[in-house]
Formats: structure tokens, sequence, C-alpha cells
């Protein structure tokens, strides 16, 4: 008899949040195995009135949560710049895609985008394209069709490679 | 026979986000006649996870949309600054609080701070208390608790006279 507890399959969405277009992706994780579930994005019309592209995001990611039923999410850390236009467009449409799994009771974890770069390519100043070569080697049946898919396949990874230590920390302080 | 149409009382909901704390404020509007219907807060903790708290902002409005059944709803436009990190901030809760309407079918207006303030007061630059003052006239019922349900009260007023203009222009243009 081993203390090995017993592993199960984990599904994880992984979401790059943005106004014009919501990529996600949905991976399982299985001990050290990865398996690319599926990817895609959400791109609401910019002639729609704001609360209606905010409702088609939500739409989007509910279907998928309600379809592909992860049970864990990530996002990717914000980068904040001088452009407060900008800023508070992608905030709105982040709020939203973070609602979404909070509303099927999953938790959110949140990654900079450098420990995303560094746990895909192993560096933290990757480029796309290298971001793209990675994830064709860790999810070979994958294939995104937008760079907002491909970014949210990886933030799902980073989650993938993060979420053991994260829940044991979690267990030690006994949250 | 006149070629008045028939009036129906219409409830409107304003809603004044942030993280901190979302001000809800509802109204009915009768011809000229303002009644108030009910104001609060939704003051999610900070100590909760981003995506808890904007999972408890976004329960508070439901509950207000479900209990009060507001048929119009407005928000604040909102200044963005240099604090990016703020913007950020309020951007999320913002996203969150035009969600809610637009996902009970009620179309969401914005207007301007100093539109708000005008409506209210009739003067773009009024302070908090010139606000107040007006709102126990036009709403002698209303006792909201917190300056985020004032707002939100005085954002409803203005959709209550501005909302006869908007659907016109709507019509004129036909969308």
């Amino acid at each position: 008899m081993t203390c090995q507890p017993i592993r199960h399959p984990v599904r994880i969405l992984g979401i790059d949040p943005g106004l014009r277009r919501t990529g996600w992706g949905v991976i399982e994780i299985d001990g050290n195995r990865l398996t690319f579930v599926g990817c895609g994005s959400v791109e609401p019309s910019d002639s729609l009135p704001l609360a209606s592209r905010l409702l088609a995001i939500h739409e989007g990611l509910a279907a998928v949560l309600g379809d592909l039923k992860p049970v864990e999410a990530a996002v990717e850390q914000t980068f904040v710049n001088k452009d407060g236009v900008a800023t508070l467009k992608l905030g709105q449409a982040r709020g939203v895609a973070m609602l979404a799994p909070a509303m099927f009771g999953i938790s959110v974890a949140e990654y900079a985008p450098n420990q995303v770069k560094k746990t895909v390519v192993g560096a933290g100043h990757a480029d796309k394209n290298q971001i793209l070569a990675m994830l064709k080697i860790l999810l070979p049946k994958a294939e995104p069709k937008s760079a907002d898919a491909a970014d949210a396949l990886a933030i799902a990874i980073t989650h993938a490679h993060h979420r053991g230590s994260a829940a044991l920390r979690l267990k030690v302080v006994g949250i």
C-alpha cells in the first residue's frame, strides 16, 4: 500500500479576455500528462452597444463552461498602461470573463504574463511564435485559430503547472 | 379622441459601479411624476478573491433586477484618470454591473457625470451636497444610506429625463 493519492484528470479553462476578442482554451491534466480539449474565441460585433458586447462574452464563456465542464480556471494578470480608455475597456471584458467561472462555482487563478511565458517556453520574454511552437509540442492536437485562443491555452497550461503548489499552499495555511 | 399615447409607469435602475461599493437605485416615472422604489449598495468584502467580489456584485444586482423588475437601466460614463490600477478595478466592476441588466434583457444607457449633475441640480459642476438636497426634493421618500446609492438614484433620474428623447432618436433613425 502506498501513500500516493488517487489522481483524477482535472479540466482547466484558460481565458484571455478582451472586448473585441476573448480567447478561451480548455485542457485536461492527469498527473504530468496534458490533453487538449478545445479552444476558440468570442468576438462580439463592435457595432453592438457595450452591454450587449459584454453579454456576448458572458454567453460565449458560459456555453464553454456548460459544455466542457472545466473545474478550475485561470486568467492572465493585466498590464496597466497609460492608455486609460484601453485599460477601462479591457477591465470591463476582464470583469465579465472572471465572473463566468465564478457563477459556475469555479475559482479563478491569476498569472503574470511573464510567468505564463516562462512556464510554456522557459523564458519570461518569449515572443508569440515561440509560444505557438511550444503549444504544438505540448498540445499537438490543438490548432488555435486566433492569437487569443493560443494565449488562453498557454494560461491554462501555466495553471496546470502551478495549481499543485497553489493547492498545497492553501492546505498548509488552512484556507 | 386624442392622439395621446397611453402612459405606463416605467421602472428604471440606476447603477454606480465600484469594486468596493456598487450603488443601485430604482425609481418609477409616470409622465412627469417620479416615485422612489428602492436603493442600496453591494459591498463585497475586500478580503475575497477578485472573482468572488465580482460574483457578489453580480448577485446583488441580479437580486435587485429580479425583485424590483426595472425595465430600463443606466450607468454613469467613467472618468478615465492616470491611475491605471484604479481604472482597471473600476472597469472590472463596471463590466459586471452592465452585464446584469443585459442578462435580464434590459438595455443600459450611459450618461456623462456632468450630464447627471446638470439634470439633477441644473449645473454641470454641482457638488455631492447639492445632489443630495435635490434628491430630497425629487424623491422625498428616498433615504440613501451611502453616497453610491445616492449617485445611483441621480443616474436613474437622469435616464428618466432623457429616455424619451433617446427613444425618439432611435425611432427616427430606425434602429
